[in-house]
């Protein structure tokens, strides 16, 4: 999507091969700042700090780990190294596994000269691939939108749709597109007029630095609210579709994604708001049937007890919001459970958030049991 | 309650008898500042720039500043522009109109000259009955913790009663005791051992600041966390009930609280945990039955855009979290209907959120219509 009117991309090969380049995005809104990433400790690091983020952008990420890992020793120990250096980094979404282990498969069937030869080309392949499935999810879900326009306007004469979203799973969680926003842009483009509501998402902000700098970037009109706020305005008819991203998605519908979804998932359905779960096929774990079972991280309280922001005179700072004393807690991610899913927008088409829903996009699943 | 372990209040008469004191609580929980308010001007600008906020401590610090306006002129002409001054300072919260109602009707009878010395003493009346009604609430409420304890103790053999409240309606927003963490302090003090979730409350973060601050002082032990992980600690049974206060109740239950109350309580309804409120009567509307009646205030949207906390180096900053030129609203509250409202805990007892409920309580309300 573009950035100050110029197309861009999360994570990409630097001109010079020798190395991968990401937006370091712990400084947006305020700064666009490039990292350079040469080795296995670089890419590890800038998925656990959070530099990437994002369930897709963490698998494209992952995967270049591995490539540049491969480089410096492509042997099999350092390739089993890297991979369980990378796997550990975060534990919630799945495509890091995913991704992980496709690279395992490919990498180890060849001789290790031939490795980081490979490692690149499969990386920059599941990079394109996940710009190709961000790309189908806006061409799925755009017409879910146009869908609540031509309805709103039937019955109110409005001409403008309200979308409410929670954290970021734009194109800065995804190599481009995005996955809740990729229909948003895609709807953009097609000249419907729309409006984002953007939570803010504490304790980590990503709605309020990332979500609200992407959509500015690239001209979509949007406001920016309170974590509380949304219920309140799903009440008051302010929004006619939520749509979110998701971290890891059961065989059965369930939905990890950032912590706060299932507070809004609730509120839409007890306002008969559609809540939509925008997802790549990859992140959807074919060996889970219960949400319960994922595992949720908890990050550093530190997220909790400081916040980090801009001064008036431009300076990052951090400030302590709560008492010295006073103990915090910090879960990453809830569970949805798809009685409270309208739909999952994937890369095949939206289906209901249920096994019979995903096995009718995803026939090849039926019957293989774990993957 | 305590404050490095001595008694403390939010509002009080200046032991020289010209002025009220307050705690200004904008920079709790880094600095304890007590403020000096000795005219209409410094009441008004206190309770608009929440110095002191909470329905109740509105009531009280609105006829204190009826008080400070008769001392320089109690002419008819300026007690009702006090009134109206103070009236429009914050829209939500009835018990400020209610407090206001009573000091004019009490000091229209009287000649001006007899105003001032009259209204000191209503205004310390109406902060004394806060604390009573305080009390009271702790006294109603308490049963319903030991009783959680109870029931956790033969299921569970949990020794440890898990509360979440949202937003400050401990003694900070009242005179003494609070609304909602007057149960919790009574308990405390009958030797229950319990826990309290405090949500950060974005945007102004009140439970961050305050609830913490004033648990921390008293002891009691308490975890702050971000408004988006109430919903999963209930999914895991970490919350055993939730108390909050009100803003505005109506005579039909439903109830205006700060925002994102309305999405904790959907979160109980959904896994079973009893959601209380806490309020004195002077909440009550009786005129209104309807929560969406009830005008629901927007602020500043620097609330939104920015937060202040302190540096390391012990000093307050302000920082930006959003991009400039993205937008952002600000709704103050939101209205939880009867529906999801477990019971609540009023100054005569707990009953039913309905109209039923609180007639049995207050009977005098009977076929009186609106007040």
């Amino acid at each position: 999507m573009n950035v100050n009117g110029r197309p861009m991309r999360t994570i990409w090969l630097a001109e010079d091969g020798r190395a991968v380049e990401i937006i370091d995005q712990r400084l947006l809104p305020h700064e666009l700042v490039i990292a350079r990433l040469t080795t296995l400790d670089d890419a590890a690091r800038a998925i656990r700090d959070m530099a990437v983020r994002g369930a897709p952008l963490i698998g494209a990420a992952a995967a270049y780990g591995v490539a540049l890992a491969t480089v410096a020793d492509p042997s099999d120990n350092a390739l089993a190294y890297a991979i369980k250096v990378l796997a550990a980094t975060r534990p919630t979404a799945v495509n890091l596994h995913w991704a992980l282990e496709r690279m395992r498969r490919k990498l180890a069937e060849l001789p290790p000269l031939r490795r980081s030869e490979a490692a690149y080309a499969l990386a920059d392949e599941i990079a394109e691939e996940d710009v190709a499935m961000s790309r189908a999810i806006g061409g799925y879900g755009f017409p879910l939108i146009a869908e609540a326009l031509r309805r709103k306007g039937d019955t109110e004469g409005a001409d403008r749709v309200e979308i409410l979203t929670h954290c970021n799973a734009g194109w800065l969680a995804a190599v481009d597109w995005g996955t809740a926003l990729a229909p948003v842009y895609r709807a953009h483009e097609e000249g419907i007029a729309l409006h984002v509501w953007v939570d803010e998402t504490r304790p980590r902000n990503q709605g309020a630095s990332l979500t609200a700098w992407e959509l500015l970037q690239h001209g979509v009109p949007h406001t920016v609210i309170a974590d509380n706020a949304g219920g309140h305005l799903m009440r008051h008819g302010k929004v006619d579709l939520c749509i979110t991203g998701s971290d890891r998605t059961t065989a059965t519908g369930d939905v990890a994604n950032k912590i706060g979804t299932y507070l809004k998932a609730l509120a839409a359905h007890d306002n008969g708001v559609p809540f939509y779960v925008a997802l790549p096929s990859s992140t959807i774990d074919w060996s889970l049937d219960d949400g319960d079972q994922i595992p949720i991280e908890e990050r550093n309280t530190r997220e909790v007890t400081h916040i980090a922001g801009w001064t008036e005179a431009g300076e990052r700072a951090e400030v302590r919001l709560i008492p010295e004393g006073s103990a915090a807690a910090n879960y990453a991610f809830d569970v949805t459970p798809a009685r409270l899913v309208t739909g999952l927008i994937t890369e095949r088409g939206v289906c209901a958030a249920s096994r019979e829903g995903l096995l009718g996009l995803f026939p090849e699943r039926r019957n293989r049991g774990a993957v």
